[in-house]
């Protein structure tokens, strides 16, 4: 477990990463074809575009990484995995729209609607999420009781009560805009609560789905489940609060896009709210709670301690 | 059973149609309530807008009358048919955007993207998207495989292989602007072939899952199914068909937006492609071969029958 500091003042330590699993989500991915007729090839290629655009594939690994320490077999969830990040790029493709955060950079390259059109960008977003369910319902082996079980847990991390009523918050939820040493908010401030609430529905809930979907397909019952609950609600806490800090402290080259985009949008960050020092506080004391959820489990949780020590530690 | 001509020259004769199924969608939809938090109550607002627009829930009218058809209570199918009509509202959302179809009235009511904004529009599409979904798997009772079963049935037809791949051939087919009489078509012609692929994604695949969905729900197995099948088929065809018709000899009031959209749109209609006349009789035709399917099914199709009949009469 590393305790560099994120974004940090020294260089974060090397960081190890389940590769093995990252590489089985790829070529998952990269496998992956939709249209069935040449008309409807464009569409294939524009949600190909988005969603083989690399990245680390936390999620899909987060939930590969649940089934190795629970004993099953990794390739056992890869639907259920495969359909996370598709469901993560679909909402990327929309969050970025011109109509939304307007962006037209991510990763480096184009956004959709900048390669192929609004329009094309809207549907590219609808296929990925019809395809990525699609999938999870004909090609997630399972007693049908425990996949409809996990279905429900991804859907309901979707909707309005997760990353579709978080986006809703965020798009019409704007701080004036602050300048770069904000009076830093208590952590009981109503400011800080909707924060919370926010992120908690708009990237933590995703990120704890691809948990305890893996939980639900594998039938784990409680107080089993109550250690990775906790640990997989606190990493979608950790990620988001890495990810606001990133967006002030990376490289334009790091982040894949221009850096300082949250407070040109005027959004509401652990680093608008909070101030950069008191954030970077935040996300150690994160990263400790989530390794001491681990601590509780009853399998083997090296995969997925190294994945909270990446997101703690990482650069973009 | 009627043959009173679609958009017709005589009057057509009053149609009855299942009202006791179409209370009971109403009254479910009405019930919806999907925001759990006050900061997501606006969300929740715009789905609902969207939903409760009216119309005569053809779709999930359907299903139920699927259901009755084959001997099962209606309210058993419930959830799955409340899940398609918030995909069909979804679908009808995000078409009507500034990007896509960008119209400002639907059933005479400003659509959603201005009443809402278009951020909102968009993310009240995908709401409605996932909610379908989550409805669909927490509240859809019968086993678990048949559940999951019909899921499988209602994404095919959401995905690229249905309606958000016709969509995508809508979007990006436009026919140069016809005069209101084109030179008709012959049934094997590139244009007319390329029309019925469009429309068999676009709105054939929803209209046919809506059947569909209840025979995998009741464990309906071949060689049953396939009478319903080919009725679903047919009857996705035969609202088309009429949906086309009546874009050119509706009312604005009728439609509830003006008329001739289509034709400003440049878009590849049966109206465009084989001209008004021989439209007509290809609804004719479509209509009848429906009710001939009909008769093969081994339960009673009289609301099914009625349902064609209502949507081969109706004016908007």
């Amino acid at each position: 477990m590393s305790d560099a500091p994120v974004g940090g003042r020294t260089a974060p330590s090397v960081t190890t990463y389940p590769d093995d699993l990252q590489n089985l989500v790829e070529r998952c991915l990269g496998g992956l074809r939709f249209a069935t007729i040449p008309e409807t090839e464009g569409l294939d290629e524009a949600m190909r575009y988005s969603l083989l655009a690399g990245g680390k594939r936390i999620r899909p690994v987060l939930a590969l990484a649940t089934a190795r320490s629970l004993g099953a077999e990794p390739e056992s969830v890869l639907p259920a995995a495969t359909a996370i990040e598709l469901i993560h790029t679909y909402s990327l493709i929309h969050d970025d729209l011109p109509a939304m955060d307007d962006d037209e950079l991510r990763r480096g390259r184009p956004t959709s609607h900048v390669m192929f059109g609004e329009n094309v960008a809207i549907l590219a977003g609808d296929g990925l999420f019809a395809e990525a369910l699609h999938l999870f319902t004909e090609r997630q082996r399972g007693a049908p009781a425990a996949v409809l079980a996990a279905l429900g847990e991804l859907l309901g991390a979707v909707g309005v009560d997760g990353m579709v009523g978080g986006q809703y918050m965020d798009v019409t939820t704007s701080l004036p805009a602050v300048s770069s040493s904000p009076a830093p908010a208590t952590a009981g401030s109503e400011a800080a609560d909707r924060l919370r609430r926010l992120h908690a529905l708009k990237t933590g809930r995703l990120i704890a789905a691809s948990v305890c979907v893996v939980l639900a397909l594998e039938g784990v019952a409680e107080p089993e489940t109550i250690p990775y609950r906790r640990f997989a609600d606190e990493l979608g806490v950790l990620f988001q609060i890495v990810d606001d800090i990133l967006d002030v402290t990376g490289s334009d080259e790091e982040l894949g896009k221009p850096r300082g985009s949250d407070e040109r949008h005027g959004k509401v960050t652990y680093v608008s709210v909070f101030g950069l020092e008191r954030a970077r506080e935040l996300a150690g004391e994160s990263h400790r709670k989530a390794q001491e959820a681990l601590s509780a489990v009853s399998g083997d949780p090296r995969d997925l301690s190294q994945i909270a020590d990446f997101i703690y530690t990482r650069h973009a």
